[in-house]
């Protein structure tokens, strides 16, 4: 009887360590080079009054990928078929890998999204016209989205800065991973192409959130 | 007297804690996309007796950049201006990023170096010949080289598999990294460039050694 009283313990651990361990899941989806334009920028290349067209939706509820394609101009090299997020944002804004940096020729600072004061400067080409973006490419700074309800099943809040294991072929940790909650937001770590790579990520990947105790504002 | 008394055992203990954390640093170096050629891949590509013309020293003791290039060509795209790598050994071998397979249209599995078996096939070209590697090209398993004076300072041996946390300015982890030890070795981890850009590594930059208590061996 002991024995099986035993054994009826350690299956309810390994049951509540899967549960733990899963509650700490989330998915992984890496994202390709983007722009993101302001409505000026919209209407400069191509033309006045011009909407994006959404292609299809993407995991951020309301943001859409666009039919429009542009090219990115940069001293050393020009990269087509860049893709365009919609909606039009306040400002224009160029999302790359540090790949894409170097192929271009541009040095673009590691930055979370919005935050383009002293960025670097690219142009910015449809079939019709040339703009120049005088500040705005960055490499943004890998976050995770998650609502209130996500944050509260991984014990974590908005601001808090964790690492984040990558269950992948290579395995690696990402650290320094801000969390961002927000009602609309869907449960999602977006890596970039080198991030991505460098784990060899694969569809339906998943990664561990480890506490570091840190916060964006200490 | 109390005080100074403790102070003085702070100031030792911070010592010692720097001195620990020097210890398990390691240099990290990224290396790009290269091939590694049988002495009758050379002849095939260069001629009847050709010998590879040495440019510069590696890290690694009697390693060299070659003078020569050579293409490599896959279903989707060529690579041109690749870096070939001294001296010839007993198999050709090409080492690509996650980036540079895809680019190139082949599947690369992620191999230490020399365990070829049922690898990609790529074409190499030089300007007078191609030649059809059947299999060969893969994604370098990430390892350390070391000295065993290294290994001992970092309380290592060969075949060990410890987590290295690049400090840089994108920190990641890298996990499951493999220890090598020889006498002809010099103190270096690298990476390719899809880690190296994952954790955007500057020139300079260390790696801290964590010990995993596993081994490849296990």
């Amino acid at each position: 009887m002991e024995e099986q009283a035993l054994r009826k313990e350690i299956k309810n651990l390994i049951l509540k360590m899967r549960e733990d361990n899963q509650k700490n899941l989330i998915p992984i989806e890496a994202s390709g080079r983007h722009i993101h334009l302001s409505q000026a920028d919209v209407e400069k290349l191509f033309g006045e009054g011009y909407q994006l067209t959404p292609r299809r939706e993407l995991s951020q509820p309301g943001q859409f990928l666009a039919e429009e394609k542009l090219r990115l101009i940069g001293p050393k090299s020009v990269v087509k078929n860049v893709a365009v997020l919609g909606p039009a944002r306040k400002s224009t804004q160029v999302e790359l890998s540090q790949t894409d940096a170097v192929g271009l020729g541009v040095k673009a600072p590691l930055r979370l999204s919005g935050n383009t004061e002293d960025t670097a400067s690219l142009f910015i080409a449809s079939a019709k016209n040339v703009v120049k973006l005088e500040e705005g490419a960055i490499i943004a700074k890998r976050h995770i989205h998650m609502t209130p309800e996500d944050a509260a099943k991984l014990d974590v809040e908005d601001g808090e800065i964790v690492n984040v294991e990558a269950l992948t072929t290579r395995p690696v940790i990402f650290k320094d991973v801000l969390v961002r909650v927000n009602e609309n937001y869907k449960l999602n770590m977006h890596l970039d192409y080198d991030e991505a790579n460098a784990c060899l990520l694969q569809k339906g990947d998943c990664g561990k959130v480890i506490k570091t105790g840190k916060h964006a504002n200490d």
